[in-house]
């Protein structure tokens, strides 16, 4: 490939997070048992957001706000997918996954290290009203996905409504109603229905 | 799921969508033999987007690029992938995908199925800048899969440069002159390593 132009980092970049494709989630599909991968789980979650958007919070910006879900995961590449309830995965997650976008990131022109970065970093952070409705919809997926495949991977983590509903609650700070009594009573279906503790 | 409401029936479109990632398109992935599905393929069109937004034709829309990108294959779900290279094949394309649009569309609230279509139709149509960026991107994504996997696809199906080249100039008409340089220099590139006819 030629040269060492911006152009060339940026495609040795876009050919190096097609790995992506390949980092599995704890999530399975709604039509099969196969896992879902982080580069599926990504495009799904910009969806959430293009459909769901009237529920955005005011101050939402839809544009980053699809860009920073299209970027957050791209650092578990080299640090991993860490289950949401893996307490001792999540006691090394901020420095494996901090080191992560310092090498992944340096690829690109430094511009464009900085931006994605940024938007990686605003994502973990969750202070602003764009990074809230991100990391609200990151939630309510899985969620979905649980649901539809009849709380299979929940029951063999002998997970409960309690903590699907504490963990939800940590990041999503200022959901609409609708969504949140939405998912009160899709819990309590679970609940009733066998697919999650009560 | 409760009630009949604007937000039951956009749940249970993203559950359909769901289905995406289980259509698999020709490309293989870089890292391994396994085909791409349409999910994966929608997500790094999006960070292409992204990462090459520099190279835009003015006018491209970059919020309404992305959103067009991650609709652009959702027909597929009910009328399959079809093989830039199977002339047969495009002969009902147009026809089973239309169809395919009315019945998955027409599952959203009405002024979400009329944004939603409203994209994909565009994108097929290819007369705006925005679409125009999205198309060339769509071709350009799974050329770069095939210079990772050592033109396997492209071999088995004794593709050549000539209609490598061509299939992109019909979409890609306003392409930066750097990314069309790039690409030229690329598939030299592949003829000379064996990966393409020439």
């Amino acid at each position: 490939m030629g040269e060492s132009s911006d152009l060339k980092k940026q495609m040795e970049f876009l050919a190096e997070i097609d790995k992506l494709k390949n980092i599995f989630r704890q999530s399975l599909l709604t039509t099969d048992q196969r896992r879902e991968n982080d580069a599926e789980h990504s495009w799904h979650l910009c969806m959430y957001a293009t459909v769901l958007s009237d529920y955005a919070p005011e101050g939402c910006n839809m544009l980053r706000c699809i860009q920073m879900m299209l970027v957050h995961d791209i650092v578990e590449i080299y640090a991993g997918d860490t289950y949401l309830y893996d307490e001792e995965g999540y006691k090394t997650k901020k420095k494996r996954e901090s080191e992560a976008a310092d090498k992944i990131y340096s690829m690109l022109p430094e511009s464009q290290e900085v931006f994605l970065k940024g938007l990686w970093t605003e994502f973990e952070e969750n202070t602003t009203p764009t990074a809230n409705f991100a990391n609200t919809l990151d939630r309510l997926q899985p969620i979905m996905l649980n649901y539809y495949s009849r709380g299979e991977k929940w029951l063999v983590n002998k997970v409960t409504k309690e903590q699907v509903f504490s963990k939800w609650k940590t990041v999503a700070r200022s959901v609409s109603n609708e969504i949140e009594s939405f998912l009160e009573n899709l819990l309590d279906e679970c609940v009733e229905k066998g697919y999650l503790l009560p």
